[in-house]
């Protein structure tokens, strides 16, 4: 019978980076871990009066829960990572601008003799039972339910070559890739480049448009369930995702036409592999039968995804059906439970 | 009673720019137009054998059918165009890669020192009544039904300015923008730029992934019924369109992440302005609520669509309703003919 | 004996595209031009009170002095047109900030929430005896005398494929390209893309900053004279220029490393042919001996340049030693002037 | 009188990344360093069969020396470096293609469908007395000399917030920025993220083109002696370069418009200290005064360079004259050896 472990990082136990921490946790593959983690802003803007540039301190922001060390996890292989449930563990979540942030102002990379754009925070009411957080205008009466749709924008593991990226980088470990595809139902497929691999996971979101455009998502604090398995060999070279319906493939760089070509090369790649086609004619299908979401244009990379509908793979199985297995376990966790 | 034109213009008669040509048709506000258009190879690529960089002679390519001159449009006015109807008129349907096209080989642009991707026709079986294009690889068995989605790739006006533009390249005016948003259902707004609008279509895919990452749709030609509306001011930046269930906006420029940010806040002035929203606000539900799937990544220049759910919008109506207008009005049309 | 000929239009006459117009003056290859080109603003700006949003219309901006047929000119051949001189007209000059426009700005294209930047003129004191141009800053008593170095920010002709263009963008045809490289005493080489050429010379900068990052040189009035001649064949791709010391090369498109790899890879080829160098080689010696100084980052296109100093190829000629041949007839003319 | 240390470190000591090493010399502010560099190949390739992506094994590539920690450095302050020396220790150097690395070539970003160019390694002969280095072509007879023009590709100290980045990466904290400008006779300006400020010095270019557009120079071991020193507080926001004739910026991103638009901003702000304009009127003078040469187009980000001459000055003095103070100590090292 699967094993069940828990990992609730205390604020001092946080990490705020992927790479160069040691395990708060080990497992053996196909191990439920049953996950808690913090809000993007370390659960310290709780209001419209706590601008996130004056509680939270850099860079201090983005905690992650983790590392997670897999047993048997060598270099070269894949850690994989289904999310069995992600709910939001508080019945409220926060919005903000943050000065030099966001897809539509001046940042660091991006820089301009604008000064920032107002620093501003919206508090969303989420009801879980629902299904639903509120949006409720700042400078107007108006307000609206938007459906839950809880994902979490940052997971990875520890980079290549020893590099120490902070938890707001995505790249090719992963890290704040900030696609909503990244939700409950998911797996998702990890290079191991360091023993163990060392998955961490943070920032959740109640939901999130794509692209994130102001900068942030409904930044909630979760609690998460995810099966954590181990695939020996076949590193990716960026993360990949799967779900019921979807393979998926990410490019984290930019400009964001280069994470568009990542991730649809590896979708070409992959899509040709499973389905023994020469690489002309894996990018023909791709190019009639792929989609193209935007993860974020806004972090330190940008983020694409890259999708193709399973039903087209016919009897082949992506990772030898690791998704179907991680799945029945953790649907027996939820049954169990 | 709707009058009902027809536009089925001869090879002759065929425009490959946008901008600096004389009415084919001009209506009344409101007409509905049966419009025949070639596809993007001008009907010259019918197999295997038909490489388009032999078939085909620069800069004759991607025809299209019009221009169709609104009577009383005036410089600073909306063109509004609704597609009732876009039907394959051809059993058959072809994708091909081109030299030195697509986002994931050397281009014009992207200049490297790597010889041209290898040139291939792949031909699709049609099957309208059913609903499905057959890809079926060239260089294996391999062989997939995928559902008709069919829309056309080039929608637009003439240029601001007195510009003349390849039909090719994408632009506040329409024109080559590739996204499968643009199917039968939807309304596209356009700015009017000079007396009459002048509205050309073609380039009709029979389905079309997000991107078009291999620089070609499933080309095909179209027999296609649009009603011609004219919406006094109001004239947008750049292209939207709406659908039913979606307002959408459009960014066409590079990198790619500037014709996000051109959608994007596109999409937060319209959703401020439809809602009373101030900016801020409006930028906040959009970067919750909003989707920003991909065009093309192909052409001269990308194109990036950003889509609100129109549920969120309550009573408000853009352009005081129009879409609904022109959808009862092609209804009305189907309904009698 | 050379022919030498005037063009100098009235504003009636001005031209602001490239394409889509009768020529002003055909003119024999080899034939001294003495042209009259207006500011970039039409001469409207004169003082700080005249700001371009008020005083000057879309599209009424940056005025060409053109076109210019040159007889026998036909499609693939080459115009070549040496800069003999170049000389401010009126003893001021002005640069000013334009809302949203600019490297360091929101724009149309980088399109973001801020309010555009504060729009402002200052007026350059011009003295062509001393070879300077005196800037004044506007908020403090700081004066400074910068050296004349006087450049045409806009040259070209008309482009492929039936296009018109507005004359602030540069593209394969040349257009707007703003890079200081383009002052007396150079050569450039245009693609002929329709019969006579159709060269067009504009927007005359008394000297500018590598980028033009205000969006804006000190733009002036100028009495330029140029040789005008035709190589035949060997259209380049994009625009190329020579001086006595440097081949150049140009690309225009955006990104701006899409236009780096344009520029580089025609010097890369341009290096290979005159050497007889395979291809690696030939990149190898502009890895290591090539500048690329960047045109503008401000226009609707960005411009690169690529330069390889021509002590490097030995004897070998480009274009058959056109550029030493106009530079003798340009000399001829000022002797005898 | 000026101490005089030496830094001469074994393969064992070599570091290929920024962060998170402990000092291999600690210096008090002032020193004069004798520094020994590896090139960015170990010294691993030396002949035509030497191909790096054999000999070399990632991620120990580029090793730098270092990190020297200065004695006194706090967070904030900055940490200044005068190359008084740069000399090349081997009377050969190298240069190649690498597989995926390069501006014209897919890469990792910029990912397509293409194979790698060919990998083909080309040998200079060096000859510091004679200042030259020879290209010599390997597929024709083609031979050339080159000046000798000496630089460091690689300089820079730790990150902040704890990051841990390969020393193939440019960023705010330096590192691989590879601009030519980086020659003897400069200063450069770091931050200091974390105490001791930690310099690494590395990758000698015995010359290199703007842009390393093959993706490697002139790579040469170094022997390079540098004058470090501290300057309390103004920590910059990415380097600062300061040679006798010019200030100079940097911006380290991507796209390269955004490393054009860091480097700009940081040269008008820098501009506007030192001769007290209001934002607007510094704008204006770097933008008809300013230089942007490229730096590289091939790292893992691109790097571009602002330069004003500081004529402009006047009696202006950045950081109180510690360029002049420095290159006197350098002078009086180099009279004394």
């Amino acid at each position: 019978m699967t094993e069940v472990r828990t990992l609730a990082p205390t604020p001092e136990q946080w990490s705020f980076a992927f790479g160069g921490r040691e395990p708060l946790l080990t497992v053996a593959p196909g191990t439920v871990v049953e996950v808690t983690t913090e809000d993007c802003f370390g659960g310290l803007v709780r209001g419209h009066d706590d601008l996130p540039s004056q509680v939270c301190t850099f860079p201090y922001l983005n905690p992650v829960s983790g590392p997670i060390a897999v047993e048997g996890a060598e270099v070269g292989d894949t850690l994989a990572v289904h999310f069995v449930e992600i709910v939001p563990s508080r019945d409220w979540a926060v919005s903000t601008t943050f000065p030099h942030f966001g897809a539509l102002t001046t940042t660091h990379a991006t820089a301009m003799l604008h000064p920032a754009l107002e620093e501003r925070v919206w508090v969303y009411d989420v009801d879980v039972a629902a299904g639903t957080c509120r949006f409720t205008a700042r400078r107007s009466d108006f307000s609206v339910e938007l459906p839950l749709d809880p994902m979490h924008g940052t997971v990875g593991v520890a980079p290549a070559a020893g590099e120490v990226l902070m938890s707001i980088t995505p790249a090719a470990h992963g890290g704040n890739m900030d696609t909503p595809e990244l939700r409950a139902g998911v797996t998702a497929y990890f290079p191991v480049n360091v023993p163990g691999g060392m998955l961490s996971i943070g920032d959740g979101h109640a939901r999130q448009g794509e692209g994130e455009v102001c900068g942030t998502a409904v930044e909630a604090a979760m609690q998460t369930v995810v099966v954590v398995d181990l695939v020996k060999g076949s590193a990716p070279g960026s993360p990949r995702l799967e779900s019921d319906d979807f393979l998926m493939t990410t490019g984290s760089t930019r400009p964001l036409e280069d994470a568009y070509r990542m991730s649809q090369l590896d979708l070409v790649g992959w899509t040709g592999s499973l389905l023994g086609l020469d690489e002309l004619d894996a990018l023909q299908l791709v190019s009639q039968a792929g989609l193209a979401p935007v993860g974020n244009v806004v972090d330190t990379n940008y983020t694409m995804v890259g999708k193709l509908p399973k039903h087209l793979l016919g009897p082949a199985l992506a990772y030898d059906g690791t998704h179907d297995r991680l799945r029945a376990v953790g649907a027996d966790y939820l049954r169990r439970r």
